[in-house]
């Protein structure tokens, strides 16, 4: 009741307008209203292409690919051989075309593999439901597509079937129950299967030509970027977040450019369903640039799945640092360049290891880090064991000591990260980078 | 070189045999490897199916509706009503049939919006071609295709657009250049486009019949039940892992079974990617069971993340908790008491909030619980301060303090999920529990 007294007041002003006036506002408002949702749509969008232009790209690229399978049916003499099919080659490319080059392969070769299994598969099944009589046909037709389909969706929640073939169960479902039922009307099955396959040959090769020449979009250099880059913002967040807690006031500044870097792990956190995609994605490709066909991109799962865990502990660490309780000055300052310095060192064989992976070469270094690290790791325990809290509670250095603890576990974790990418190394036999110190780990059969 | 030694040695001695008892012995080698293989997926196929029996229906329901579609095939009658594009009933069951009902509705409004808007629009263009003379009537066509597809393909990289209509626009740009292509030879364009969707219609609404009435999928109840189950699973590691930390070594058998259990919480740090796509096709459900058209689905994600932060720190803890360093016995038995009561307090909240979405009903007596959380993590504090590391370094206590820090954490991230669940519950008005004690927070209006 209370509530409504504002709007009668409103609408008691307006009644003092006449209605041309009344409607000629609500226009002005309609328009006003209409102009700038435009106006911030129009940023988002451009905003949208300027950040990544692949994307404004892909969109031409479906245009392009749809113009040339437009030729197929204008142009008489292919027509006549294509025949009035010539929409599946339309449909292929609307279905088959995607952003990456991977996407496109995958569900090119599934849509082919697909459709022809289900092709043949089908005109078997016609074959003998028109020998078993009139009244056996309808019964076997239906209950063969019944069977076919509802096996082949519940073989989609196999895990390996749904990462490789979950797009090709569909067409195979579709491409069945399509020629076993028709079959019931038209009689030149073969001839029809013919001209579905030849239509989607042309289809798919368009898709094919055009994401791998026009400007293509590799899923695995996507991956390979991805990975490199978050583990260039982890290096940033711990040095960042450490630095921000044991930098004094003064530097204030520093400090909040620091703890605006230190958020960067976030990205971490939530990246692996575009790395288990773009991974799935990358095995379709062929070789391209500096990666072979059978590229190990399995690891590059393996090390954003241990760059995670590294990223779980920084976020507590980051909680921790966010406490309100702090530890008296003198013990900060007893600590604060070990545990700087361990940051620093973490955050150094993180960069490393990023520029290995970037630069698919050993790295010469990181052996060196990695004891320097050790070597840090030790100093802070020897510290710690200096450390004495008689003066003041345990509980006031809690948040320091907790961030040492951490630091510590994260250097663990870093390591862990360094032997993943070790791995990735071994597989896709990273090149030794010529250096006069011998390589202790890799140091075998190069060129003996 | 050397490795070839015990091949040629197998090989010396197979050379010995006829080359029909080799060919039998790989023939019964294929056997045993086919049955192995078989045996293998079979248990895997059971094991699926029986762990969730729904996928198993489900691939009979696609079964249940393409029979359906063949029906309207099959039927002299309604062959002739619909014609030849029966097949775009087939196509449209295919691909609209989904896991969820919130799937098959998402693609079923999608493709049912998508033809007609692309319909409708392609007549137009249709109509502008046809008039504008020969030479430029492909041109008109194939700029149309070109400009449309690309802009549309863009659009899908708008987040809102990707959410809600992604597999729309597929649609569209298809329906689209079939129209505006086979426009050039077909007349019968608006008969055509009322069989169309007339076909689709039917496959829709097949599709929609057979998942809400055949043993309904929901998506809204998966994603409830799947945050509860997650917030059920936080509650139990958080307990057992500091059980298993605290416990002696005596108690060996219960503190296996509280360290498997304690690994719970790494459902809950993958499950990001699950509990979004439930959410958003959840919004497309209608009221069903306990939950109404517009339930605030989106609040489950908030619930979600705010776990994902509580796990986050959970899984440090079990770092620190796998420390090699063992803090001494007397510093461990100081905390044990209160380090176990406040993992059980955080866990009781848990449960007593998970209870309450699960029931629907605002709990009665989780402030209570909250408020003895408080009580828990103060007298935590107490004893820290009292805590003295005189006797031993503190380099001991270090993985102990760490445990206990986080704990505290933990309490705060708990108390973080509780604002979230309250959010929701006050979104879906949750139904107060009839109770003595009046409810501090959420007694307004309760039916005064």
């Amino acid at each position: 009741m209370v509530r409504l007294e504002p709007d009668s007041d409103t609408s008691g002003k307006l009644s003092i307008l006449g209605p041309l006036t009344r409607l000629w506002l609500g226009f002005v408002g309609l328009v006003n209203a209409t102009r700038s949702t435009m106006l911030r749509l129009g940023k988002m969008v451009w905003k949208l292409g300027a950040d990544d232009p692949r994307k404004v790209f892909h969109g031409l690229k479906v245009g392009i690919a749809l113009a040339l399978v437009s030729v197929f049916y204008y142009a008489r003499p292919l027509y006549d051989g294509v025949g009035g099919a010539a929409m599946w080659a339309v449909m292929t490319v609307v279905v088959v075309f995607e952003f990456t080059v991977g996407g496109s392969l995958y569900k090119g070769v599934n849509r082919a593999i697909a459709t022809f299994t289900a092709g043949a598969l089908a005109i078997g099944v016609h074959w003998i439901a028109s020998k078993s009589g009139e009244t056996m046909e309808p019964i076997v037709r239906s209950t063969s597509v019944f069977m076919l389909a509802s096996a082949a969706t519940f073989s989609r929640f196999i895990p390996t079937i749904k990462i490789w073939f979950d797009y090709g169960i569909t067409i195979f479902i579709l491409t069945f129950s399509l020629v076993a039922v028709s079959g019931y009307r038209v009689d030149e099955l073969l001839e029809l299967a013919e001209e579905r396959l030849s239509t989607i040959a042309i289809g798919v090769s368009i898709c094919f030509l055009v994401s791998i020449f026009v400007f293509p979009v590799w899923a695995g250099n996507d991956l390979h970027a991805l990975i490199t880059r978050n583990m260039d913002k982890l290096a940033d967040s711990l040095e960042g977040c450490v630095d921000a807690y044991f930098m004094n006031d003064e530097t204030n500044g520093k400090k909040e450019s620091s703890s605006k870097k230190s958020q960067a792990y976030k990205c971490v956190l939530n990246s692996k369903a575009s790395e288990d995609s773009l991974a799935n994605l990358s095995k379709w490709e062929p070789a391209h640039g500096r990666f072979s066909f059978r590229h190990p991109w399995s690891k590059y799962q393996r090390i954003g799945a241990a760059m995670r865990y590294c990223a779980y502990c920084i976020e507590s660490l980051n909680g921790c640092i966010n406490s309100e309780i702090q530890a008296p000055d003198y013990m900060k300052n007893h600590l604060a360049f070990i545990c700087i310095k361990l940051a620093s060192n973490c955050s150094k064989i993180l960069k490393e290891s990023s520029n290995s992976i970037k630069s698919m070469q050993q790295s010469a270094t990181i052996d060196f880090f990695i004891s320097e690290l050790h070597t840090s790791v030790e100093e802070l325990h020897t510290l710690l064991s200096q450390l004495h809290t008689d003066n003041s509670p345990l509980i006031e250095s809690l948040p320091l000591i907790t961030v040492a603890s951490l630091l510590i576990e994260i250097a663990k974790r870093v390591e862990d990260i360094v032997d993943e990418v070790d791995e990735l190394a071994n597989a896709a036999n990273f090149k030794d980078v010529d250096d006069e110190k011998p390589d202790k780990k890799n140091g075998v059969g190069n060129g003996e």
